[in-house]
């Protein structure tokens, strides 16, 4: 008898007839012998449009105020899911964030779990009950409900998971698992069959919308495995599992890509000590994420500074940055939004020499010129013009071999 | 410095528009330097939307998650008006009920308030803080939430009110105070200054619809003031409070009715000891409550019993009754849910006889005919047949001279 804590994103659970789906396929596993925690995110559109209405009453909604409003949306998931699963003559209670005691910090909007007392799930499911517990909420040191952002559920999920020691945690999303590539750029794009918690972490941050990395890094530390699979077939997904050495001989696992970046360039900086301090502090401290930089510095004692930002956050820093080069003399600013980051993630990468040598010559074959390159142990990243996302993308799956073999390329 | 709970109703939160004119009204009140505790019920609708979806999941919804579903409708009107009160400059903040800590029973759908404990309600007042508490929701020994049924809300602010030891419980509603008739049938109905506890407890149950029962119960047991009083002006309302000489010296404060009745008769029951408990017993398991009940034995040991019930509940009563009339070999049963009930109601029929003479005098005056009658200390009811209603309202309301005396009637 497994314990296993599933999880349905919002479009699993976007309608009475998908919840009752919901119920239906959580039954199936009940009746093959496993007890069964699920958490539940909001009903695909309801937390858009709880948002919406707390625009009309604030033009900044109070923080602590919107994470009470938001937990309305998994709240009314979970009772009626529990409905369904009652009324199919099963046991079934939901329980809040307050009461499956998801303790958080008070970051409202973004809490991260601290702590999550057993006691009460494990009661339930001494009582033979599927728990159907609201995702993406918890509760701060006050009692003050707390969200954790978009994504959340995922986090509770294998948080729960970790918490009860769990046998698997299943993520029941709208997409058949991991990819070597997104398949509506790359249609032979394969199904990874397993994928380790740092490659995971590699696509998850590089672009792979498929699992919420704070998701990823809890599976890694509770070495929790996790099941990404679709809540609309019965087919095998991706498992993300600890490494083991089979995986290491695979050189690079998948190609992503993400849009959402855009680029600074300060032009011209004195090239002094706590200059970068100077340029960068305002912008970390407007809580800005800076991803990749690059300085180039010229003979005269002056350097060209180049950094990558989310496109989101561009307009904020670009003015941000252009305060800082009047005070500390630059001669210009320069933005650029039209620009993607593609990135290949593989273990293999640590052992074997030669794997950017292949990624920058397929760019080259194609004239996508690579206007900056980041790299792990386990990826590299080129920053290149926007519109040469797909094309790179699918010259890098083909030169990686990582199509499904099955089929022709 | 006074403190005062504010209770709002659905309509009175019925829109964003609505939300930030409540909010306006309580700072007005903060400013005049009150401390204020504000109850909220569910956005006007909200509630009916819920109770669909969850018909569409499950025909008969489990009535725990039912609750966990009905509480979201209170924890969007408290979160947003937070928002509205903070946008405006003034500290607030929302209480669900397991944050309030307002502790029930556990019969869901229709709990009762066991116990406030008011650490977290005064904290926040001693932080200045506006506090808004969700309406109708408390929490049972376990943690479940639970809901205390329609019109809960009134009962959270007037338990508050007891528990904070409040010096007012403003109900703010959509009509303007307790009448002494129905102002759609009377139009010279007039608006009560004052009534007592027990006055409005008997108006409440015999069909006035603006404050509900059990808030009066508590009110009276705790001797808290309430100003019943319209959400859309700045007109004083009517303040429930305990009786005093001055009200002891009105006769009839006012009348009411209630159409939701029917009434059921078993003919020719053998009368012998034991009959009555045999029909009562499975109506009242089935959690039916049996209003009036007249019995008139006949010379050949054969009675006819007369009972009434809600419209709502007579089908099912009726079809327990049948079942019982076949084991006693009553000679058959007959039902009749064309009838109403006028009731008057006023302190000064203790020590004043006439009253029912002047009602009875009154009502067959208009050839009404009075099928049922049943009294107490302070109230004398009357079924009639239901055509009649408006006709016997206006009749009364006349006969005690209870108009509005500046308007002619």
């Amino acid at each position: 008898m497994a314990l296993i804590v599933q999880k349905y994103g919002g479009t699993s659970v976007g309608s009475i007839e998908n919840i009752q789906k919901v119920a239906e396929r959580v039954i199936e596993s009940c009746e093959r012998g496993n007890r069964l925690v699920v958490v539940l995110s909001a009903m695909a559109g309801h937390t858009d449009s709880l948002i919406k209405l707390s625009r009309e009453i604030a033009e900044t909604p109070d923080p602590r105020e919107l994470d009470v409003l938001m937990a309305t949306g998994e709240q009314v998931s979970v009772s009626l899911f529990a409905m369904a699963v009652k009324s199919m003559g099963y046991d079934c209670c939901s329980l809040l964030g307050f009461q499956a005691a998801i303790h958080t910090d008070q970051f409202y909007g973004r809490a991260r779990i601290r702590k999550i007392d057993t006691d009460r799930l494990f009661k339930e499911l001494e009582e033979n009950r599927v728990i159907a517990v609201a995702g993406f909420q918890g509760i701060d040191e006050q009692r003050n409900i707390t969200t954790l952002g978009r994504g959340g559920s995922d986090t509770t999920a294998v948080a729960l998971a970790a918490a009860l020691n769990a046998d698997l945690c299943e993520i029941f999303t709208d997409v058949e698992g991991v990819f070597s590539a997104d398949p509506n750029i790359c249609t032979h794009a394969k199904k990874l069959k397993r994928v380790s918690y740092e490659e995971m972490l590699e696509l998850a941050s590089l672009g792979a919308k498929v699992l919420e990395i704070r998701s990823v890094e809890f599976a890694k530390k509770f070495n929790v495995p996790i099941h990404v699979r679709s809540s609309f077939t019965r087919n095998e997904g991706t498992m993300v599992v600890a490494e083991d050495r089979e995986m290491e001989r695979v050189l690079v696992s998948g190609v992503v890509f993400d849009r959402n970046q855009a680029r600074i360039t300060m032009v011209k900086v004195p090239d002094r000590p706590g200059i970068a301090f100077k340029i960068f502090d305002p912008v970390s401290k407007a809580g800005i994420v800076v991803d990749m930089i690059i300085q180039n510095t010229s003979a005269e004692g002056l350097a060209d500074l180049t950094f990558t930002v989310t496109r989101t956050d561009f307009q904020e820093a670009i003015e941000l940055v252009r305060e800082v080069a009047k005070q500390i003399g630059a001669e210009k600013v320069l933005g650029d939004q039209n620009i993607a980051k593609v990135s290949i993630v593989g273990l293999g990468m640590r052992n074997h020499a030669g794997i950017a040598t292949t990624m920058f010559d397929a760019l080259s074959k194609e004239n996508i010129n690579i206007s900056m390159i980041s790299t792990s142990e386990i990826k590299i990243s080129c920053v290149i013009e926007e519109k040469y996302t797909e094309l790179a993308v699918r010259s890098l799956h083909e030169a990686f071999g990582l199509g499904d073999e099955k089929q022709e390329d």
